[in-house]
């Protein structure tokens, strides 16, 4: 057997694995982000998410993405990875209807199992936005959509050899593929869903919603730094010694830099360093350098890092002015340093770092011409994946509803939706009706009409 | 140095880590689907077990397991690894007294690490199961017999070139030596020990007691998930590229379809989708493929998570409708599907994936022949296991004792085994004498005569 | 590209982020450890150490401790990894200035990964004594010099080709350039500090101060656990079969031998088996065989573990008795147990395990040399951190102060440092006033007196 064979793949199972991980840790986060009445609800989603994206990419995902076929998506070797292939044989060696993956040398179910768990990530997102309100049901039924035909059709534009690819755009680990697509559908999902009860008072007012669980917060962030070890470096799809080595530095550079200047920012404009802007810095910063990281210098990264950690902090107080109601923060992670990220390769990359196959940027001597690319492929990516996930949350409206009743929402989604509660023997504070007079309070609201405005949406 | 040997040693190294990992894994399911009274004692549980395995396994187990001796146990090289051993050699080259481990190229400790996390595994999985009832010492000194004496036995029969093995039965990576092992042991004590205090009233009636952090739980789940990773694709026990790929799938898809299909059979049964099935689905679906994980195709590995979600919904209500009082699932979960994903071997197996060394399933046009020999060794296992098992306990029972005094039960076994308390700073609902006269209310019995009626234990 | 390149690469990276993970270890045992009321305070400085040790090793400390120069620190290629060097170039092979790992053959940013997750353990380390009274911003500050200059020196001196490596000290994984480092500039931190508020009353009372979350505890434990098989097996910064099998094997042996001799020891002196005592005996154990884990063989590893766990039993006792107030045990398991384990190399080494280059221990026939170096690196070592990290504290006491005022100590550093609570929704025993009046009354202070005596420090 080929040691080269044998290494690469298990660099990409291992990396796979990696990767896989960061489900607990997007459980974690989101779960210690919100509040304990509703967090059998979110581990849950959280849980199955990645059960339906494997089933989905499965069936369908991973045809549309790779196979063969069009700019727009594949179509040959659709369903259950059935197409001709006969991985690893690579380039102009390899036969086969998956041919725009043919340049990683591991045997097909390691590029699935890689690309498996991107979808699943893709997916999980979501769920950050649109927690503490929706429908068990319809999360799942999304959740299809997405691992199935809304994140496939994305990744085929842009790693399945699409028009975004040949256009000349460069996505390395998926600032857009993954982070973007996620995020958009997780805006979509959050505007149509409307804000939590109470969260958005009349006059501006604003009620800080705390969640119940920072230990459980920050250990998910943890998780997730670390399943970026596999994520950024593990796309490489290949044991490549000095690409691998350097991409777990500028990773990690970027996370760093963005913790020391989301903990600063929050600091300067929030009076204290706030933990929850602290992991947010930490994720907005490996979000926003997961599309650069094989493209930069150390320093570069450092930089786009730096403006990560303030861009996300700047976000989630803009989203809360325009009273879009993101529980976690996912889209001021996910969706506005994905965009970032893919722009910072149009200014930071150096030709240099990948064989002189990407052009370099604006700041390295390249001019615009790639920087004009990531915009448009976020120009693109935005377009298409907003308004493909509110049409299917539309759908989902006004056939199995999207959101639990007002009175489920707050007396909590666990017991509403599963019957469970997450922490029965601990006493908490009432969530119930003394609390929607508690809001009805602080937001200038009456108690009847906090109740009757959360009743008309 | 031979390449193959470097790559074979990593692999297995860092797929034992992952095995290894599970014990954090086991120790927060258990804990959290456990009350929060006894939580110190799950944790400790949990914690010291592998110690005691790590030095039993070492002191004798491994000897018994892999020694050369007779198809009933190994019995040369038996203490502390100290027989002759010429490894990374292999086959013929190979020389020394552990030959049945010799089809793998690595140094000896590479096989012994492994190996030894396995053990671990299987006296882990008791722990469950006898939850919130049983003596600190008592469970120590039956992981101690377990790793040194149970599990190294059916070892040696189906992985040590036993009788079994000879008897063309195939358990690739244990859901029989391992699952089936853990839980049958976990059954005896589940037995012995009798049900917890107020579990099972009079008139049949069933108090659920529901588990005190879903959070805990959950994140244990993702760990174990996280863990199958090592322990299927691992135990091919070199760095095979096609098998190692494809068992990563078919042992994340059987998890995939057994945590949708319990989460449907619950949502049946019960009317909710209850949370602890979802994660026990889950389980039950790593359980059932960690035998037929490299014998059968991606396809047939759904099927069996299919199946697997759903016995793990039916086992849990059938064993509390025979008052077998199994706090976390155990039995469910390891018992019953380590037992269906051993006869799945001889359902789904296609010769080809193994080179044609196993022979084909049922449904592969093999016959009954393989089927004949897995239903075999189900019925050896469970026969020595569940009476070695008894023995111990009963052994246990009339020296050290195994069950903790009624009072200390219903006042929790944290302060009367360890004089720790896991949370000692948040509020919880009072569980002593009112708890006794809650159960007495639900339960038919007078509070008197529910207090008697444990005492009588 | 060579097969040995890729495979070591592979392994050192893998590793790393194994070592990476300890982050998140250390992080849940110190805030399980600790009181509801700093935990938000503990995740935080846990969390944001590694993103300053990143910035400040890679600006200064890498250059330090492993550029040429002199026997007491680097002198060249200072800035950023900036100096030549053309790994992964080995032995004479190579040409440039970080000359004294040249031994590894991996590309230079792999190095710098390694040994960054190596920095960050160090300062990390000090967290845990300087617990629930520390002001965030001087920990952040202390945390800077340490992954800049107090590290790295140490580092310089035994891995750096510095005069403790030409005295003859060995010191494979870091018993004393990590855990010493980390635990000396710990006691110096808690000294300066002095106790919490309440710990020590008037005629040699103590106050026991549970932590808040054993759950926690025992999860991040398992976390470190796991991260040793990085730290130990990675540090050979290559694939070397026999010898990363040897090392997991011992590592693992330590860490179980000294997890039961604990257990037994708080049996035995506290009445029952404390999880925390069991808990940071596994801790005793790792770090005592950091040093030692390649020189020896798995029997010396077993006592080795069977005196650590001992040991750190009697530490926390005596530095409870010694007033100094250390809330986790991070002076008795890594300061202890580090000068136990740079002494363990002494006594147990065996020459043939590392080619002829370390001479053998005191107990094989290798008389006091090798003891002897060992004794003066744990002294320099001692003599050295302990000072400089002294001036360090006592610096930032006099500028941006060390202590939250004995009001935020009382009412948590949570809300006074970050304006967050950990658990805002679960009900707790109060913690302000009354919490200073029981502490008066068993502490023989009348409350005013509590309250004074605090106020004095």
């Amino acid at each position: 057997m080929d040691p080269k064979v044998m290494m690469d793949t298990m660099w990409v199972l291992i990396t796979a694995m990696l990767v896989f991980w960061m489900n607990a840790g997007f459980a974690s986060v989101e779960a210690g982000f919100a509040r304990q009445k509703n967090c059998v609800n979110i581990l849950s989603k959280n849980f199955i998410v990645f059960a339906v994206t494997s089933i989905a990419f499965w069936f369908l995902g991973w045809g549309i993405m790779f196979g063969d076929g069009s700019p727009w998506f594949g179509m040959q070797g659709l369903f259950g990875l059935a197409g001709a292939d006969n991985s690893p044989a690579t380039g102009e060696a390899y036969k086969g209807v998956y041919g725009s993956i043919n340049w990683t040398g591991v045997p097909l179910l390691a590029k699935f199992f890689f690309q498996l768990v991107f979808a699943g990530t893709a997916a999980t997102i979501v769920s950050g936005a649109v927690a503490e309100r929706i429908k068990y049901l319809s999360f799942i039924l999304f959740s299809f959509i997405m691992g199935m035909a809304i994140y496939p059709v994305v990744g085929h534009w842009i790693w399945g050899g699409g028009w975004l690819a040949k256009a000349g755009m460069w996505d390395f680990a998926g600032s857009s593929v993954v982070h973007s697509v996620g995020g958009w559908a997780a805006l979509a999902g959050a505007m149509i869903l409307g804000p939590r009860f109470g969260k958005y008072g009349p006059n501006g007012h604003i009620s800080p919603i705390p969640g119940h669980n920072l230990s459980l917060a920050t250990l998910g962030t943890f998780i997730l730094w670390l399943g970026w070890f596999g994520f950024n470096p593990g796309s490489t799809m290949a044991a490549d010694p000095e690409a691998i080595s350097r991409i777990c530095i500028t990773t990690n550079s970027a996370a760093a830099a963005a913790i020391l200047s989301a903990t600063v920012a929050s600091w300067m404009l929030l009076g204290k360093p706030d933990l929850g802007m602290t992991l947010n810095g930490c994720l907005a910063g490996l979000v926003a350098v997961t599309a650069p990281c094989a493209f930069v210098s150390v320093e570069s990264s450092l930089i786009i890092g730096l403006v990560a950690g303030v861009l996300v902090v700047l976000a989630v107080m803009a989203f809360d002015r325009m009273r879009i109601d993101d529980p976690v923060g996912a889209t001021s992670v996910h969706l506005v340093n994905g965009i970032w990220g893919t722009l910072a390769v149009g200014l930071f990359a150096q030709d240099k770092f990948m064989a002189n196959t990407t052009g370099s940027g604006l700041f390295f001597g390249g001019g615009t011409k790639l920087l004009t690319a990531q915009a448009l492929g976020v120009f693109a990516v935005g377009l298409y994946v907003f308004i493909i996930s509110a049409v299917a949350w539309a759908l989902l409206k006004v056939t199995v509803g999207i959101r639990v009743p007002l009175q489920e929402e707050i007396a909590g989604l666990d017991v509403g939706e599963h019957g469970n509660s997450a922490y029965p023997e601990f006493l908490t504070r009432k969530p119930s009706y003394s609390y929607a007079t508690a809001v009805a309070r602080t937001s200038g609201y009456s108690t009847e009409a906090a109740v009757q405005e959360g009743a008309k949406r």
